[in-house]
């Protein structure tokens, strides 16, 4: 099988139109013909196709919220069961983590005035800015995926031409740039001091000749549909191991500020207090355990 | 002193004209009516002016090669010390740790067809992408910062309106959105691999929901002037944190593998060759040993 191709297709740029599912294939903009997410649990997800098939979607046209897959009735298409964390729903987690870029492609069925008249349209590179999980319209837990448009001036799958390609070379590839966003705020940098830039979970300062660094990571995530206020009662200082482990759903704080999946408590400031509703959202909606 | 505004200044879109440097004071575009740069060693730098001053610089409008200031004498303007890595120069490593981004204003002295026929022009936001030393014409050290442009679509600066400000509220503040830039490629996914995503320098290897999380970092930074190849014996399998401690030069390698400025030795698998002269490169330029 091909290599999966993270970014723009070449020759097939924004704006490219299909008539059909199997023209989708042959340009390999999105590969699978049934499916609506393409990509696998160990690489991520390098498109989807928007069409029409959940009823929790949401289209903002820069920003969608995306609804992973499974547990439907395969005859009537409605949902039965809770959406499990495999296949598609973790391939677009792990693009998420890795800040990979994935292709839209929305299709006539698809209900939003972004959608084309007919067929399907490729619009443009996404990343996956955060996920979560919820109870959907249906009564069963969905996963959902908040998809921000990449502005299209930004550096996506440049081709890389390796002037000096030494011992390990191999054809010219292309280039996947890819970021975390890493906020700071009045408020993220007056947590970060109050706790001198030590994690709060582990106590790690990290000594750069410039000065320390620390990250702010903020608890119930900024942006719609969170809508967690960037206020200190909302953000932990943390070094960047911490805060990709938190932000990915593989620790959370309980009530009694004791962690969940690692050892220990939270360090906090007597002068810090810590909103118990933001914490009680990160655990209900991001973490993500073993039962998911 | 009023609180040190990053991003743009409101009322001063990119283009802004100015006769002189007491119009840019009065701005607050650029504060100092001296210095080129504006910032502190504990905030970071939040804006520079070109003007011609260093023969080292190099202007290519979206990015600009910057040297630092120290060193200098005060009469002739030669260089004749080593510049030192403290006030503007500290300012702006800090800038790049942290990510902020800076204000450019180019003035009429400065040698670049980017720069105004006369006065000042405000030229947008630049974020310091790397920083490094080596020896300049003068026969000293200097410092030199990488700027790029930002997109000017990108959300920087953009006001908040606290909704729910909480027992914590302030004033509504502005936004900084700041990236770190993790590449991944090819190469770099190669090289996680081969780790399995177990950090080179502390074994740790950060186990998330959709999959284990580590950063490819590169030895001699992509990119001009560096211009270090993205092979694989160029590339380091670290975790965030030593990643971080990496990229702002608080660590390096020895030709035995060792480490610099922190205890123990690189792990390398056997089938992944570094090259010796991508090593050498870090510590001699992107390094900061106690000396600088």
């Amino acid at each position: 099988m091909a290599e999966r191709l993270f970014g723009h297709v070449p020759g097939y740029p924004e704006g490219s139109l299909f008539e059909n599912r199997s023209e989708l294939n042959a340009s390999r903009v999105h590969i699978p013909t049934q499916a609506g997410i393409s990509g696998s649990q160990t690489e991520g997800a390098e498109s989807i196709v928007l069409s029409g098939g959940y009823e929790d979607d949401a289209d903002y046209n820069d920003m969608i919220i995306y609804t992973g897959h499974g547990g439907r009735d395969p005859r009537t298409g409605q949902q039965t069961h809770d959406q499990p964390f495999t296949r598609g729903n973790r391939a677009l987690a792990l693009s998420k983590q890795n800040g990979l870029p994935v292709r839209v492609i929305r299709g006539a069925s698809h209900d939003s005035p972004y959608s084309p008249p007919s067929g399907y349209s490729y619009d443009g590179l996404y990343v996956v800015e955060d996920f979560w999980h919820e109870v959907g319209k249906s009564g069963f837990k969905i996963w959902r995926f908040r998809l921000e448009k990449i502005p299209e001036n930004t550096t996506v799958g440049q081709e890389i031409i390796a002037e000096d390609p030494g011992d390990y070379s191999v054809p010219n590839r292309r280039e996947v740039r890819v970021s975390r966003i890493i906020r700071d705020t009045v408020q993220a940098r007056a947590v970060k001091a109050l706790y001198d830039h030590r994690c709060q979970i582990c106590g790690t300062r990290l000594e750069c000749p410039a000065g320390p660094y620390s990250e702010a990571a903020h608890i119930r995530p900024l942006g719609a549909p969170h809508n967690g206020p960037d206020t200190k009662d909302n953000i932990l200082c943390l070094c960047p191991n911490h805060h990709v482990l938190f932000d990915n759903g593989a620790i959370s704080i309980a009530v009694d500020l004791s962690l969940i999946c690692t050892e220990g408590d939270l360090t906090v400031h007597r002068d810090h207090h810590i909103n118990q509703d933001h914490l009680a959202y990160h655990r209900e909606h991001l973490l993500v355990t073993c039962e998911d």
